[in-house]
């Protein structure tokens, strides 16, 4: 065998490997019994540490120094260049240091949740500041020349992204939303919708099917956080959870199909490579926002969202639904903030991990700069750290750089959407009749074939003609929610 | 690390593996969306080969050759001497061998599956010549020395057990058994029960509880054929079907949990390592067994069986249910067989594969040995190779010495009951009761607990403080149901 043909084998296999944790992660959270949880945790490491050795063997070293040279057509030629991209990567973190950081992330997550649990931040500052301390030396490993540890830990989310795209882009976003938030709270009020669970369920059975969500290829369960599993190019899963009387099961079921969507329209020629899934985190969740954000709280998708309530013996108004969906009210917790608030919670922990990382804000000084920053984004009085900076269990888990993916999601969906509407005409006749199949096409062509073989800022360019993280689309969408 | 530790790690390693190949596979049977199949196939062929590499690597052979002179203690020897057995006989088939029966198999179910729907053996028979030459090339292969080919292949299934011992034990079977059936033709009408599904699924329900199956650690699910998936030791999944107007469901359940409770029932000390799992396919096959016919089947339970109905809404006298459940009647298919003819169909097929293996019997002439051997064994006239022989799957998939096993299920289960009552005193008293806790205890005592540290026999030597496989603990148990 040549030596891209080993490369593209062992690129199959880690594909699969790949697709089998995440069954055996879907299982564990949906499927499996309680008591399964010990042998999983050893089955999903033993996993793991497979994955990392089949990916960083010398022999996968060995074979890209013999590609160094040779001449490669398109396909192939993206395969070696991301192989070795992730190789290198990879290959920088001593083993020492990845022992301690899984050992840490265990550690970290166990002491965050008694921690959240008895509302003592001082219980959970050690944990955070060997997490911090961790994710700071792995962030200075897998930099790239030139880059800070900031950087370096981006990179592995969003690779081409720089902590000075962030600061400057969200800095902005920053500047955009204050003021509206401000509007938002004087004009709509926040409103709720008693739905009761069956309507739900029939109306997300009904919403999916008429985005193409048929039994032959996905799963639909239920799980206590949404969550989206793609086990195979025909094989998706997608979870909801339904609250009684409430409606974010129907937001939460098209963010989840919007994650789904982008994995099943990946290029078939890309299946079972390293280019074959989404190519970053914040274009992943621009994906999932997307359908979120612009098609169930849009006013002409309401109508559909209300007839399929109906169907499901709840009567309500396309009018008063879509109010619901939309209203805006400053709050303490990420998780249920509404559209236009919620990139303030991500700016904010941006702010607060960047700063922890580069030294600048201590642990111990963590909950009062948590408090100022509620206060000076969101004007919300914080009343605990179990509100407030414990609410979240990334930083406990040593997740650094992971945050600011889902304030990108919001902003590059607003993007693709105005340049899905320039290309396709405004969609408010098909919506208000739930008809998607030109969104769906227009993203498959413009986002979801190429895979991971542009990162998120040559994709983005690719599919909205212009260069750049923007906010303006996402200003635009969120001000008549703010009554401007 | 030590060799023994690199060792140990490996073993973990592998079960782990193991485990994971196994949750991939119930998936596929009981939750993946149709189109998944082609992407759970790679998977699987993945898991496969990682396994069949990491277990065969030459630095496993330096682990075990460094360890050839080592003392160890009882528990390690034996992880060493298993490790040892398994690594010789994997390194002894060739890759390329390896390869052709993979492809073999899967091409061979292919043509079994349509050369059965069109009841035409001529088209099968070229799969089959390849299946059988292959299996036989295989056999001589991994037989150990002086071993013939057919005994290899046993090896894979049941380690220790001969061509030679089968020949005795399955000649004196078929001698005790064709007189009684020829009795029971006489003497017991085959009856039938119309339970509704409701009632049944009810009653399995309620039966699988009283043995102890609880949520925090079982599943229980449907699926085409019944089937147990053991993914951890508190994480064991039984599968059942419904069958409209059947009773099969009360007994495939119990079957199934059998297997289950071998596997659960491991000394824990064995986790983990190459010793903890069931020791072979027949001393699997006889906890289903006994379960199945010792236990469900007991004029005894079927109190508790009717008694779990009429909570079901479906009035049946004990009685009757158990005349229902034990009636004799010789038929075509094995899978539906009586628990008194089953045995019979084995005997058969092993003297046809053992044929074909020998080269005695030429594949051409198959279909005329299978008429004459239901004929002799059973005086049921075979209307078809469909329901002849291209009923099973096995040699389609190349599986030879396999079949073996469900009688000696049979067999050994007997056995162990008739050991079991003589340490524990009779039964009926609990059974009818529906308590089993005290079978339980002994199952984990005297067979579960031991994992693959003792071989069938002298497992079964242990258990009943008897040598040997025997034929008269079963005829004694079928008797009755002959009317004698």
């Amino acid at each position: 065998m040549s030596a891209l043909e080993k490369l593209r084998d062992r690129m199959a296999e880690l594909s699969d490997l790949s697709a089998t944790q995440m069954l055996a992660a879907w299982d564990q959270l949906v499927m499996m019994p309680a008591e399964g949880a010990p042998a999983r945790a050893e089955q999903l490491g033993t996993l793991a540490r497979l994955t990392h050795e089949r990916s960083t063997g010398e022999e996968v070293g060995e074979w890209l120094t013999e590609l160094d040279e040779a001449p490669l057509d398109g396909l192939d030629a993206d395969v070696v260049r991301l192989a070795r991209r992730d190789w290198e990567r990879a290959r920088r973190v001593p083993i020492e240091l990845a022992a301690e950081l899984a050992q840490a992330s265990a550690q970290g997550q166990e002491s965050w949740r008694e921690a959240r649990e008895a509302d003592d931040f001082a219980a959970f500052a050690p944990a955070l500041q060997r997490n911090v301390e961790l994710a700071r030396a792995y962030g200075e490993c897998v930099a790239e020349a030139g880059e800070s540890a900031y950087d370096g830990l981006l990179g592995d989310y969003d690779f081409g992204l720089s902590t000075e795209d962030l600061r400057r882009v969200f800095s902005a976003l920053a500047q955009g939303l204050t003021p509206l938030v401000a509007e938002a709270s004087a004009h709509t009020p926040h409103r709720t919708l008693a739905v009761p669970v069956t309507a739900q369920e029939a109306a997300v059975a009904g919403v999916l099917r008429r985005v193409g969500v048929e039994q032959e290829s996905w799963r639909v369960d239920v799980s206590a956080h949404p969550f989206t599993a793609w086990i195979g190019p025909r094989d998706s899963r997608v979870t909801t959870r339904y609250g009684d009387g409430e409606v974010e099961s129907l937001l939460s079921s098209l963010h989840e199909f919007g994650h789904a969507l982008y994995e099943r329209q990946v290029d078939p020629a890309l299946d079972r490579t390293n280019l074959g899934s989404g190519t970053s985190m914040s274009m992943h969740e621009s994906q999932s926002k997307l359908w979120e954000n612009h098609v169930a709280r849009s006013r002409s998708f309401a109508e559909v969202l209300a007839s399929e309530l109906g169907d499901g013996g709840f009567t309500v108004g396309a009018e008063e639904l879509h109010a619901t969906l939309v209203g805006v009210q400053p709050s303490l917790i990420r998780v249920s903030a509404d559209p236009l608030t919620y990139p303030l919670h991500i700016i904010l922990r941006f702010e607060l991990e960047l700063a922890m990382i580069e030294g600048t804000l201590a642990v111990a000084d963590l909950p009062e700069a948590w408090r100022e920053g509620m206060d000076g984004l969101l004007c919300v009085e914080v009343p605990s750290d179990a509100l407030g900076c414990l609410q979240d269990v990334h930083w406990g888990g040593g997740s650094f750089g992971y945050f600011p993916s889902y304030a990108l999601g919001c902003l590059i969906a607003a993007q693709l959407w105005e340049a899905l509407e320039r290309d396709l005409g405004p969609r408010e006749q098909d919506l208000s009749r739930g008809e998607t199949g030109a969104i769906q096409a227009w993203l498959a062509e413009r986002v979801h074939r190429h895979g991971r073989r542009l990162d998120t800022l040559p994709l983005l360019a690719q599919a909205t003609g212009e260069e750049g993280l923007a906010v303006e689309p996402f200003l635009r969408f969120v001000a008549p929610l703010a009554g401007c």
